[in-house]
């Protein structure tokens, strides 16, 4: 329940292969089902990796890069095959609902569920989804086309009740959840306790940030700080820095120097070129620089 | 070189799946390497089957609905990052080209190989390709949308020399082109030797139809008639006949009465509704009217 769970679907650069997929993962917090970009192949991966299709209700898609949306006009249209009615939630660069109504259109298959685009243009850090326990804001990226990371964070639950202590100033259950909420109590025969006598402090939020694909870019640090996990593109190795800079991709030491500088909890890197022998590779560099580093790899899932 | 070679890259009905891909195939013919139709997933599938991407230069899609096209925008980007440079004719019903040059805009990675359209709007058959050995023709189909199936026809070739009889009448290597084009030949001594002496008959062209999506339509018939193979799709059995008419696809007898009645060498099924136990039940219904049928199946090749 109380757990944040990142699943890759596909995490390499550029063109699908046979043993590797373009970028697409799953964020599960707070009960949502996050889908985060969406190559082609990413049904299929979602069907790999036993991911309910029914549970997902908000996409967000970085950029319109092929290798990060061409799988998005064929998913929803499974959901319609699917025979989905719920609305689905669609977050991207301005051009997405375009692109989509298009191909829908052309096809003559429009969907019989609500899909509701949320067109970004801004490149200031705005908020773009919010409910009781979940935020999401974007991350304005450096990348050849328009590019929006994505910040997930956890809202502070409620305070937990010290059972012990309400139990020896025999306070009611129709107190409780005042006291969740941060409230003072006062006893029949006049004495004020504390909520800092009654509660224990919730559990840290969590939080995660998509950052993908973009340059080395200083000015993320503020943005980020602190959160618990990053993922951070890393397209190439040191010896390709010549091809970083042209690409607005990063490499993996870049990764780490953001990763360093926001003080994140664990960095996680992915978007390899396929040229290298080993993503092992990418783990070594970056290690140099940060250390609690972690590989992306297709079907590899992470657990808060 | 002289054969005809189907590959079949995808075969299944609606979306993709762990084990199914939908609609795509790859028709060798005089060394011609014709795509036919792309689904999602369609660039892996030609990597799984070692088809070498530089050799396509020419991709017919039948019709816009997602399982035959939403593979094709990642092909084309494939196709810019493996460098090419050589022209790729690209056939299909209006509005594949705005499709493909709006997300090919968005990502602001326009080709830098020539991509020429070439938009069908005509209901009445058509010859769309042609060489000095080939001829590709339109079929028009009976679906939801626009469709169009396509006639693939090797052209008759030269005559081939009798070398006993060149040998018997003593007649000069200079003369032998003349001859496999169907010309007499006159001796020295004046006597007229008739083609018919000197040559035998050229192979018999070798033919492919291809027919998916569509209804049972008998129209399609003399437009087939005697072609060597017969792709034609086959969504439903006979229990699932009201579904057939009512989406406008064929059943499995449907198609085989196509084949029987056009008179084909031989029938094969496929474009799957993957709600059935086993493909093989299609073969079944279909060779109780007509009895050389084949199943497609993903990675399948015939050879003729």
């Amino acid at each position: 329940m109380n757990s944040m769970k990142l699943t890759i679907l596909g995490c390499y650069a550029a063109t699908p292969r046979t043993l590797t997929n373009p970028t697409s993962q799953v964020l599960e917090i707070k009960n949502h089902l996050f889908l985060i970009d969406c190559g082609e192949g990413t049904q299929v991966q979602l069907r790999k990796n036993k991911i309910k299709f029914s549970r997902i209700n908000h996409i967000f898609i970085s950029h319109l890069h092929g290798d990060h949306f061409f799988g998005l006009p064929g998913l929803i249209s499974t959901f319609r095959l699917l025979g989905r009615d719920k609305e689905m939630h669609l977050y991207g660069p301005k051009g997405i609902k375009q692109a989509i109504t298009l191909l829908l259109k052309l096809g003559d298959s429009w969907t019989n569920f609500p899909l509701i685009f949320h067109e970004l243009t801004s490149k200031e850090q705005e908020l773009v989804y919010e409910d009781s326990k979940v935020t999401v804001e974007t991350i304005p990226l450096d990348h050849r086309v328009y590019t929006n990371g994505f910040l997930f964070r956890e809202k502070m639950g409620e305070r937990k009740l010290n059972f012990e202590a309400v139990a020896e100033f025999k306070i009611g259950k129709a107190y409780f959840q005042n006291i969740k909420n941060g409230k003072d109590v006062t006893l029949e025969d006049g004495r004020k306790i504390s909520n800092e006598q009654l509660t224990f402090n919730p559990p840290k939020p969590k939080s995660y940030a998509y950052c993908s694909d973009t340059a080395y870019k200083p000015e993320l640090v503020p943005m980020i700080k602190n959160v618990d996990w990053l993922y951070h593109e890393s397209t190439f190795l040191d010896s390709e820095m010549h091809l970083s800079a042209k690409t607005k991709h990063a490499t993996a030491k870049e990764a780490a120097s953001i990763a360093k500088d926001a003080q994140v909890g664990k960095l996680i890197l992915g978007h390899y070129s396929t040229r290298y022998k080993s993503i092992e590779l990418f783990k070594e560099e970056a290690s140099t620089i940060f250390q609690n580093v972690e590989l992306a790899d297709d079907g590899k899932v992470f657990e808060f």
